[in-house]
């Protein structure tokens, strides 16, 4: 068998055992002529693992292997690829398909097509049912559409988290027009957030951390931040009363968030978009807690080929760089990595290595 | 004295008793060079006079005299009034001054002024701490910049709801991009929502009204809606997946309304934005309710002095008219409009008409 139709990874069966990865053989979609496959290098370890694995998104598709900021080398291409050549290094992201046809997927919003959406792990392949798994594993399968060359100057190791966390900052600040002139706050200040501020810098934005405590300044800093929001302080929200343009709310938890002073803080129709989906109950809303200042509040969900081309573009040339740990994939490391993202105890993001190793 | 330093006008006392008007003197504000004083010739009878009537809003600064959908003459104008002429048809709506100074106010969002911001009726003017009193009276005084002309082709008491309803409307839609290409749904049909129907439909956008049963069809028909939906048959939210760019939720109440089913019709990154302020608790949100289409959810306050002359102008040019019921104001008519109010008994607003007999 020239190419691989099964992938090794690492599996688990469910929210109980905790994080019990278990390394496994498991079946590939079968190959179409617009499929890449993937031989994973490096992958990130992003927080929608974490909730996937202690169950607080509910149930899925067990066994599941998760990952999905992945880069790697392009070893197989359909006949029909264009955007990838194989031998290629290439990232693949937290989506893999959508139906490429209806007016969202043919106006850049393919990661909100209402009519197939495959995840890159947990979704139910169509015609074959077969479960889409994600990159703690030695191959990934995906559309050439949802695979992206990776710019020379870009590390595989800090790339990959890009390849989720990244896009997943930048589409909603490129949506909502962050850049010169434009006020631009970061909520939460963790894999994503870290991203967020570097890359609303990079726009050209005035950019502002935003954290409950002092203590991620320093950090906040070098990521490029103008400013910096300690929440626990008194007297921020009338400081910054009625300034901000955009605020991207990156938090895992909304547990005790007082959501009206957030807003308080916005301009007239400034845009509140969360990008985080907290496990916990929402928050109540009445129109009066927006009608100050006529805010807007929205979520966002991945971003489009073009933005994921566009920041990878701008991350090679403006020095953009994920802040990594870098750990082996096996099963004790995948454990302890869980275990670890849960308390935020990374410095920002955990990419996985030693592939080779692990899948030898 | 050639100009009144006083008005008369139907105030009450609170909520309780439940609209017990009483005709009395009030003092006006002191008259300053940018003001214009109005001789009230018809008043709109506006949803926030009655939450304000009935304690839903909370407590005020009784007592007051509400009404600000107003339409009359200008019978005084200051020194240096440049944008109304002595003899003058105008109109005044919900708001009477703002700061004028601030970014906000420069911006052509002057009725989201974080400094100060002066209702019609029941704000408290600085320095004389002389509270604003409304339309349900023979004058008000207002600062020239909240004063506009009053186009001739626009009868008086059907321009008269325009000042508040229409102005309310009316924002949200231009500010959201209503126009050839989009469509644009209007939650609610009362005061509000009809105008906003028919101001949609002068904006070029594909107007559909929303409403619990087709009771009210034939009339959103005729203001021009292009669709009907009725949200108490089933299929409606399938039908109209991923398609509306905007909803303007006009309902005065957020009773059994299940907003993720709502919003589930909207496209990618639409505008469910909010003008009424339901007295009931708010609704939870959850970012998940929010990321499979990145919708957008506002809300939206009154609308510029540029909005206001647009939408006058727009009026007139297109026959966009206020279906109105004129009473005369008098102590037992006030209250029976008010009940009839409270359960939508009418179509679509009251004026209220007949000054010159009441204020004699």
């Amino acid at each position: 068998m020239p190419y691989p139709e099964e992938s090794q990874g690492f599996m688990i069966d469910g929210p109980e055992p905790y994080a019990d990865f278990k390394k496994r053989w498991f079946k590939l979609k079968p190959f179409e002529e617009h499929d890449v496959d993937v031989k994973v290098e490096a992958c990130g370890i992003c927080g929608s693992d974490v909730h996937t694995i202690g169950g607080g998104w509910g149930p899925k598709n067990w066994p599941l292997c998760c990952g999905h900021e992945i880069v790697g080398t392009a070893i197989r291409v359909g006949a029909k690829v264009t955007n990838v050549k194989q031998g290629q290094r290439v990232g693949v992201g937290a989506q893999v398909y959508s139906c490429g046809e209806c007016k969202q997927c043919k106006n850049d919003n393919e990661t909100y097509c209402p009519h197939v959406l495959i995840d890159t792990y947990g979704s139910k392949w169509p015609n074959t049912g077969i479960i889409s798994q994600g990159g703690y594993s030695s191959h990934v399968r995906a559309h050439e559409h949802w695979v992206f060359a990776i710019p020379d100057k870009l590390e595989t190791n800090v790339a990959a988290p890009m390849l989720c966390a990244g896009i997943t900052a930048f589409s909603p600040l490129v949506r909502n027009g962050a850049g010169p002139g434009k006020k631009v706050g970061i909520v939460g200040m963790g894999g994503i957030g870290h991203l967020g501020i570097a890359f609303a810098k990079a726009l050209g934005a005035e950019t502002w951390a935003i954290s409950r405590t002092r203590a991620k300044e320093a950090d906040a800093r070098k990521l490029g931040a103008d400013g910096f929001i300690a929440t626990s302080e008194e007297g921020w929200d009338t400081e910054h009363r009625f300034s901000f343009d955009l605020i991207v709310n990156c938090a895992n938890s909304s547990k005790n968030f007082d959501l009206a002073r957030y807003l308080s803080v916005m301009d007239v129709h400034g845009r509140w978009v969360s990008v985080g989906l907290p496990e916990e109950e929402g928050q109540v809303i009445k129109a009066q807690n927006l009608i100050a200042n006529g805010v807007l509040i929205g979520a966002s969900h991945l971003g489009s080929r073009k933005e994921m081309i566009q920041m990878l573009n701008l991350a090679a040339e403006k020095g953009v760089g994920t802040w990594i740990e870098a750990i082996d994939i096996n099963e004790e490391n995948l454990k302890q990595a869980m275990t670890r993202m849960t308390k935020g105890d990374v410095r920002y993001r955990f990419t996985l290595t030693g592939f080779d190793k692990a899948f030898a």
